[in-house]
């Protein structure tokens, strides 16, 4: 098991006979094994050989899970995102987070249009041990929730837009502009970076 | 006088013996001229020759005004500003809506890391016919305050931060994108043209 | 009744299902249902679920309306393109503004490269009291038309163009940079917005 | 105390009066206060001023601290940077973390040109429950320290090189892509976002 | 005489003292040299050296011409220019051209937010056998002086505006995506290149 | 017959039942119409109604000619092309300026890489009167042309290369910024604009 | 023989007919032509014409060789690889120096998030005469690989990775700016290229 | 002495003082020492320390030199530069070669506009082990010496030029995609880099 966490596959760029050569490989020593980045179209070829594993369409992520994972984060990774087709990207930094032993929660569709909605829920923001946001077009909801609470918060760009969107560099760069302090950015489309790095984050000071 | 409104010379890049020139011509027809972009050493020299003018040295803006204009806008435009490095682009805008005949108010420093601060104003940006929100960094905030209201929102992009702020274009870019609808945008540090279209936009269906 | 105006679908990226779902929801409550950015096959499905709905497809754009919307803006908006491939965005423009109770006027094809079948229209422009202007390529149009005229005009980048015209940023850049003041701009093809923008400016200071 | 933190004042852009008036409102309520990003020049009035405030050159940070704070972190700060003129963001970071209540380590000048260094320093990597790395030019310095550890990097490009290094954007860009996963980014030559990211993750389920 | 014209020493970049030694090796065999791109106190130094030679300050062009040069173009090329910035520029197409044995013209100041200035110069512009338009900001006039004569333009984008006009680059763009086809474009600033591509058009099928 | 030259369509994005009831209207009274960028099947269909059209599927463009056009161009125009993939946009250049009234030569596959094949040709370079050079990748191939002839060169740069040549931007670059003067450049695939240009530029003082 | 070397046709962009037409004249006066850039479909088209050709389908390369090309290099050239998803660029960097007469080893999978498998191969990576290292993402491989020897380094970055690798100009950039001095970079995904150069290299001073 | 080459410091960025404490640590342990990047001010205070060291101001290097360097190289490295400002960073080139134990020659001025002087060497071109060519503007000089010879030619652009050349970009770009194959690129500027790469290549299985 690489550093205590499950294994994970990149399926993009990979053919199915790929895939499922390195899956035999893995099945065997590892608890957890993701495919992040396969389409329901790999996947149904990968779960007809693995037929114990799980296909996640939204967020285009396959598992192959023996058991649950032991809990081993310290508190809980909430998921904020900020309009319907952020959730992919959002599903798959849930996913992630999960698989790696950690409480996680989904807050989704409270961008800051609207931002009365984001504010309904002031208390699980406060509660949250590490906060994930995704958000596309002007990425303004990172900043947002940064200065509503003291937790770090991890901010994914999505490539949600059109124009001058410029396929999610307009909220990568809005995010690392904030004008909150406790954020930090990671790559446009990245659910799987951010799961993973929150989940580093909740498991600070933990052996595990 | 040009549409009638004030007759504005464009002060950057112009040598002293240059506005003073146009000055002489403008200062017989026109109640009110505006110099913008101008630095106060400019200004002082010309302020020398035209003691009736007056220098505002946040806005590096001279205005030689006979008579206050009359208040020919429709309703109240309100200028809002993100943070201090903001100010002045902000009263660029500022004294040129109100040098167009324009009621004018102004709300400064509610950047969106403290969004309390805002919402402490909901009435007046409630009560405004026109907004400008000038901003830098990420440019969020014309996003937030065009979700809380009605108006129009002119939104003008400040070149305030550092790295990947790129002088503004992160802020412009931003703001391009918003999840609101009722914004429209303007160059970098174009306080005047904010101004300008806002006093355009209070005066539509108005005699002047 | 969202501010007043009709509710609104952003159709890009939305599953038939989703935009049938939402337009459930929405269609005992309101009066006017817009989805944007909904292609002909998607609408075919839409339209056999609502046959009270219409199509159009050179704006890309899907309406119910239950009763033509009460005229309340203020003035004419008046809708000008450069191009014929400008027209899909400057339709949507016309449709937005329309259904948010606006009496609106179009002047297409009427580019800078012959400017003469411009100035065929001065009188039009110069009633108009909000303008917005589409154009693609080189983006000179709205800089022409706001020479022209005193009311604010909306410019509206739109992606027509090759090579170096970058999918609409040359354009976008060429608006931002006017050498005309009552100038203000919004995403590349962005003809939603231009519409709800000037449909906001021509109710500044309406109750409705 | 915001938040639990230090109070802490954006130099860049105010003048030393504007300075010195924030630093009297907050130098009584507050036990620490930070102003980064002020020049050798302004801190020497200000520190006329206040005789109790702390220069420090290499990071362009001044500090006003009447006891030592508290350390309230879970674990170790390491502060990684690649070479000699890196370290002041790098500094920037450790004051930072360090006002904040952690305890921090510096571990400079271990570029990957001479990977060896690095390497001899195995042990501390380990044992750091945050990690920042600072790195200009190529910024390939936080996937290699990222490969090496299970916590989390927060990665800091600066604006050291020159041609296409952009002033920190290819650093950016290169940590953005890192084939490390436990790897977030904040904007170029932000020590005191590093710093306070960091400071924020080791303090996850802290109460102070 | 390279090529039947006169010799041009490209002057940025080059001590004073380098020009000298060039103008003396060339100042025996030349009728006429010209310096580009030298500021007003390298100039005086080469004037005192060369008291033939005559120094245009708002070019930044220094000229030994012993003869006035034959006029052997074909026809006039007219310099046109939208605002007084853009003059510096305009004025070393004006002084190249003329150099190259060319009858040259100017209309300064017709940018398109006035373009009632540019028509009331129609029979000129018609006149014309090669225009040359030098434009800023949106860089739109080409695009209208295209569309009105027949003539091959050389357009020249100036590197003068701020904020998103990039330095010339949102003009430059602009006249390359031009809806007018007898434009062809220069680089940023290039008066003399400008002025060098008119005359060698103008001189097509002429012996010199 | 506008301005004495051909009409001509520029076909992409335009349906096919808009082209040809645009031809139907032209066909009358013109004596050539040039449709540009128009596919091979689009093409079929037009050839279908108007069977007195050719298409150059080379060249993607499609012609309707009663007579060959009155040779009125003062000399030849030459085009110069680099590489194989150049050839479609030379074709486009050289099919526009000959419907235009041109005598036109070819001269391809002539890139830098082999400059010798180029230096063959030295004589039938030196007598032109315009010369077009179509290049892609680094695009050097004007630059080479422009220093052994002393005739205007049109340069058109090619989206042929890939990665870092970014669809002909690096070729434009290039040749904007060439260190021969005799230069002038079109936007990115505008073999049109090209031929457009040198033909207009070959009836300078032409009366037709 | 081109320099000695074996012919190469470039693929891309060609049609199967004139990959063919080119190949008849070679085939008689070479020992080795490659084709780069050529898919399976049109590689089997030409395979059915010569039926001595051979098709590397990770590479896209295919080779008509006579004989086995003499060893005439120097030392070896070592093709160094990141990920899985780099190797069709380090095929086709291997396939050209080899069809140029060197000895050419390869150590794929070895990037820098697992250094450790690196190191292992120490030994070969010092006894290499020239090294070529192709990664993509953060292109980081090449400067950790440089500093581990004397020999020169050819770094290639490949277009692998999504959002800011931006097709490989991360990777690029990176390489460009690498703290280790004997690396010389070259075009994104320019394979060939860079086994052509090593190629060169391992030649200096070979009579061949 | 680090890999059997002379120590390098990057003097940009360093202190005086900090790169005397460096040399007092090499100085006696080398045989040479250089500094790159010095001006003369930091250079003239150098000197007065160790009256050993040498200053070349036109490369902006400083080397402690105690014994020439035994020319350990296998043939002649050929610097090239296009104009007269390349110069600087063709000499950083030629005496960071020359330090590594190379034969060195030069050929300055004989850029691409006019190609005959660059032909008049055709000789020393084909005799050189390794080529440095140094460009800017539009860096077309290292494609068409590439095409002359089948030695390796290691390319640098320069910042030289203005407007569109972007500092180096565009060089940089064009010889990222020369048509000629034995070539590859260091950073804009990069002398020093240039230098060192083509004493690396001309030291292939050399043992020294
Ligand atoms: N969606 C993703 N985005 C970025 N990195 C990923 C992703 N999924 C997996 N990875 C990383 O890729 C590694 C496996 O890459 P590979 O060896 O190419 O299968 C994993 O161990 C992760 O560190
Ligand atoms: N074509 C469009 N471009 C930009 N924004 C739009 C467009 N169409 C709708 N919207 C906005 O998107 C909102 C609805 O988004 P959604 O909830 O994703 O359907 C609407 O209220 C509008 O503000
Ligand atoms: N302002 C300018 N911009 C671009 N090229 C110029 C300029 N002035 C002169 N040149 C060119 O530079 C050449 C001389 O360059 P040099 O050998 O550096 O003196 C002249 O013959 C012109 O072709
Ligand atoms: N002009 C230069 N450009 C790029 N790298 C350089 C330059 N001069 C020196 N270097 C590299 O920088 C290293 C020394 O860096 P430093 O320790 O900061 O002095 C040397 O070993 C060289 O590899
Ligand atoms: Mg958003
Ligand atoms: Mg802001
Ligand atoms: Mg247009
Ligand atoms: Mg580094
Ligand atoms: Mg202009
Ligand atoms: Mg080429
Ligand atoms: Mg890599
Ligand atoms: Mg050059």
């Amino acid at each position: 098991l690489r550093k205590g966490f499950p294994e994970v596959i990149f399926g993009q760029g990979k053919t199915t006979a790929q895939i499922i050569a390195i899956l035999e490989k893995l099945e065997q020593s590892e608890n957890i094994v993701l495919v992040t980045r396969i389409d329901q179209e790999k996947a149904n070829t990968v779960l007809s050989r693995f037929p114990n594993a799980q296909y996640f369409d939204d967020a285009h992520l396959l598992k192959i899970e023996k058991q649950p994972p032991a809990i081993t984060g310290r508190g809980t990774i909430l998921i904020v995102s900020a309009g319907t087709s952020d959730i992919p990207v959002a599903m798959e930094a849930y996913l992630t987070a999960k698989a790696m032993g950690n409480q996680v929660k989904t807050l989704f569709d409270v961008g800051v249009a609207g931002i009365h909605r984001l504010f309904a829920h002031q208390a699980d923001l406060e509660k949250a041990a590490v906060i994930i946001v995704a958000a596309g077009m002007e990425g303004a909801l990172p900043s947002v929730v940064g200065g509503l609470v003291k937790s770090p918060v991890i901010a994914v760009p999505t490539s949600v837009g059109y124009g001058t969107s410029f396929n999610g560099m307009t909220a990568l760069l809005g995010m690392l502009n904030s004008c909150s302090s406790n954020i930090a950015v990671v790559n446009i489309d990245n659910g799987f970076g951010a799961g993973y790095m929150a989940a580093t984050i909740n498991h600070v000071g933990v052996e595990f």
